[in-house]
């Protein structure tokens, strides 16, 4: 009934919205963007059916406050996931678009199976 | 490319990973789960596709720590959540199998569309 | 060594620190901005050494993303938290100074013991 | 009113239950652990009034669920902070006390200021 397509997009959607509200609050700074992002890509990859991500965090965005740091917010995300099951692969990410963090399919890719005679 | 089955699962998967690692750790007890269970529904509820949640947390794993509380842990949840895209609903659920708090999807359902003549 | 007034005021401290941090990210409206509100006061009560609370979430800084709400951010929150430790009442809040989500103590306060003769 | 030893006591509760809720559920594993400690200590640093952080997450609680990681808990933590204020310090400290993750204060220490003629 559903399928290794639907299986691996499930996947993809449950990795970007847990990081996502995982980390988000987090006080970060330019000097500390590539630990963070070192940090969540250990824990995404950690997780069942997660083949490859990538996560980079908009320095321009992160403006020092008072106390001369900033906050992981949405639109700092620029994440790029690939989970499989089976034979299939879905690419997802998590970018900004129109001043929203959005979640998006990316793409869904099969690996042709060869046939046995 | 994408179909609204693969996008409706998308977001079920979206919601249910988000949801997990917002509330994780929060103090809570017996009598406060249902003020909890509420403010996850509406926070729910608000995001893009969803058309129905429930939210129920598992007293019985609520015991009490020295100083008479607990905290909100994976394997508490029950969620079923619906998501909606076009004429497709997705019924995914998060509950505990096996020790582990799995995100599953239920069912794919699609209204037949009338033809036009 | 270290004194209730400094028991009372390192837990105001605690409480303060784990609700931003816990809460920050919620999705959330005008709507449910009252739910939210009471969760999260009946999460700290909960918690040792909290003997009030009061949450109040800016509902003037919840404007709709283009999906139809917001996200829980730092400079939303107006809370005022009292911590006891012995007959000492610590008074804390956290609430926006200059762009900033600060947290201050307010005042401490010793409840006059009487002398036994 | 709120003389120094008090401040910083403050700032030691703040960032510590700040650090607990914002990265309680991460997952983890005895593999990652590292990483996570360095960018917990990175994130408090950032913040005012953080002199110094130490975080060792406890790897003998890193048990493996059936996917092969685990999450970060409570009890896992053992954080050692010392914040200033003026010429004060406070250190505290997070770590397991019968089975509850229980947050104190080691010790508050001033600094002798020489006098003026």
């Amino acid at each position: 009934m559903i399928n290794d397509r639907e299986r691996a997009v499930f996947e993809a959607g449950i990795k970007l919205g847990a990081l996502y509200h995982q980390w988000v609050g987090t006080p970060i700074s330019r000097e500390t963007a590539a630990s963070v992002e070192k940090a969540i890509e250990k824990a995404a990859i950690l997780q069942p059916f997660v083949e490859e991500i990538t996560v980079r965090l908009d320095r321009s965005l992160m403006t020092e406050n008072r106390f001369g740091y900033s906050e992981l917010s949405g639109l700092m995300y620029n994440v790029e996931i690939i989970t499989r099951v089976g034979f299939t692969y879905c690419r997802a990410k998590l970018a900004p678009s129109i001043s929203y963090p959005l979640m998006e399919i990316v793409e869904i890719h099969e690996i042709p199976q060869l046939s046995h005679h």
